[in-house]
């Protein structure tokens, strides 16, 4: 087992990666430190893990109430919330409850949230069974609902207790959501790491097939890139939290238009970062070459290239301008200058992101 | 215009009082650094001010949009904060946008949560106007809605960029309203400030009458109060802020049973005090003559003293233990012990807070 400790603002929490985590009575000890715990969790994670880790925390002598929400990105609205909350105040949940995010990065963003404002906050930790969520959404304290069909409108920056990585959890893991995680993977490649880069062209097609060894390495890199980045900049507010953000406003853009669940976040970042970086091609930023090697990594991990073939270029700009960094109209976007580097630029030519965007249809 | 700093956590931010401050250019180009501005206001107060403050904005070239809300504490849910975001983003309202409370201690709440949500955090401004928010809780960062009729369950800390007192207010703001805002100012002096008290025993007569002297040094001092405390104590995790509290958990189970709006929160609260001073002098902490000096100025300020008729004192008990300061089932309250010197009490005997209720029905 590996503990990663993240530093923000004075506080730190661990970040535990381990195989069978979930069963293990010390880490849910050092993790917990209230007389109660709700752990929100989806129906297809509840059959496979829920019992699982209720039988540990209660064998330290902690109370465990679970909820179960519907599944899919479409249910991370203020109305599940709200369908938390209620259940949570008839249970007589108080500020000494512990919220467990148990599942991916729906549930996860979800369950921070609502830890974030129940009686103005209680404490809650992660624990990811996606790899999506393992190697990026967990960590790092952002958490949302989407709103008026524009992800991720409406939430804070709070940061959990704990992060709790499973590693066993990618292997009962369906395999399209265990390849669309591997987009995550590969932005924080492209975005700011080039000899990850390298590392996973010469691996990538061993950790598609889940080898051990080399997918527990893959994800304690992504959580030890992600968690030196938010030491500096947590609430995205300086030049280097942002990058991490390569891919992801054309990516909700797809989201968006093609109803949340059609496309898979990790689906919809692949395209967004072939967009990304045929924009930084066109702008004369990157050259045709590292498109290239960017396009092959992402076909190699199954991952799809193209978008979605009912959507036109001015689908995505429409949806484009509800982006978080857009200001005054302006959309701003991360494109990546080699493999390993990237930078925002806030103003692209309109007609040029078109021009990219329709390359990619 | 009188200009108080608050610092909190490194930053800080004023608080302007004054006359016609809605009519101030100056105060409005210190107060807001971006692009466009939402005022969130509820029928009543637009009617008198919302034209103004919007040719004033608008006079220093910034953008100006309205949302009206239904008014009442009824209405401080997660649902009208729905309403609100979809309005905002039909405008295409960006993190370069103000939030402008401008209303009574409901719409400062709404507002205030709004903001810190909305694209996970936008600026907003306070201008409260009513007496109650004024002096209390349109400082300090609280906001909150209500949840299956238990008052103030979701909400977050998130502190405004500054607070516009405009005293003018005062003179449009319903009796029975402006009545209810000195339950607040009183506790002020009860919880904390013995020579405040002793002041506002020697002039709530004209204090009642508006003198405007009078009224802008009361307003100014709780202020002053606030500002103390929260700059050490900003989330309550300490000792001090709590104390703040006095009379509210009496007071949250009557808003709640009555239905809100039923009874003021300033009304409630006047009540709550009673019952607080009722259950110290039981346990030995209050002297009777202390207490009757508090019941005289609460009835002197034309606030009540006994709980509604239908209530019992069980009606009391069943909703206090979903107060948030209420762990593992035990209530906690705030006593006073002194005019002036207050304490939190976790160890209060049921069946002597049950007494203490009842000698105020």
């Amino acid at each position: 087992m590996m503990k990663i400790i993240v530093n923000i603002n004075k506080s730190n929490y661990p970040i535990y990666i381990g195989k069978n985590l979930f069963n293990k009575r010390n880490v849910f000890i050092e993790s917990i430190n209230t007389n109660r715990t709700v752990i929100i969790t989806n129906k297809s994670i509840a059959e496979f893990y829920l019992n699982k880790i209720s039988y540990t925390i209660k064998s330290v002598g902690i109370g465990v109430d679970s909820i179960i929400i519907p599944d899919g990105e479409k249910y991370k609205t203020l109305l599940t919330m709200n369908n938390i909350f209620t259940l949570m105040i008839k249970k007589k949940h108080d500020r000494n409850t512990t919220l467990i995010a148990l599942g991916g990065g729906v549930i996860g963003d979800l369950t921070s949230f609502s830890a974030a404002i129940y009686q103005r906050g209680i404490q809650f930790i992660q624990a990811p069974t996606s790899l999506l969520s393992q190697v990026d959404s967990s960590i790092g304290g952002k958490s949302a609902v989407n709103h008026s069909s524009i992800k991720n409108m409406i939430g804070v920056f709070y940061q959990p207790t704990s992060v709790l990585i499973d590693l066993n959890c990618l292997k009962t893991l369906p395999k399209r959501e265990f390849f669309s995680g591997f987009a995550e993977v590969i932005k924080y490649a492209i975005a700011i790491d080039k000899f990850f880069f390298r590392w996973l062209e010469n691996n990538i097609d061993s950790l598609l097939k889940l080898d051990f060894k080399l997918i527990t390495y893959c994800v304690q890199h992504c959580c030890k890139l992600k968690k030196r980045i938010i030491s500096v900049d947590e609430k995205e507010k300086g030049s280097l939290r942002v990058l991490l953000n390569l891919g992801h406003t054309f990516a909700h853009a797809i989201e968006s238009y093609m109803g949340y669940g059609e496309w898979l976040h990790g689906e919809s970042v692949s395209v967004g970062i072939v967009m990304a970086a045929k924009t930084a091609e066109l702008i004369g930023e990157l050259n045709q070459k590292n498109t290239k090697r960017i396009i092959n990594l992402l076909k190699r991990a199954n991952l799809k290239v193209k978008g979605p073939s009912k959507m036109k270029a001015n689908d995505y700009i429409s949806r484009m301008i509800y982006d978080k960094k857009t200001i005054d109209g302006k959309i701003n976007l991360i494109l990546p200058t080699k493999i390993g580097l990237s930078k925002i630029y806030k103003n692209v030519n309109q007609q040029t992101i078109i021009k990219a965007i329709t390359s990619c249809l």
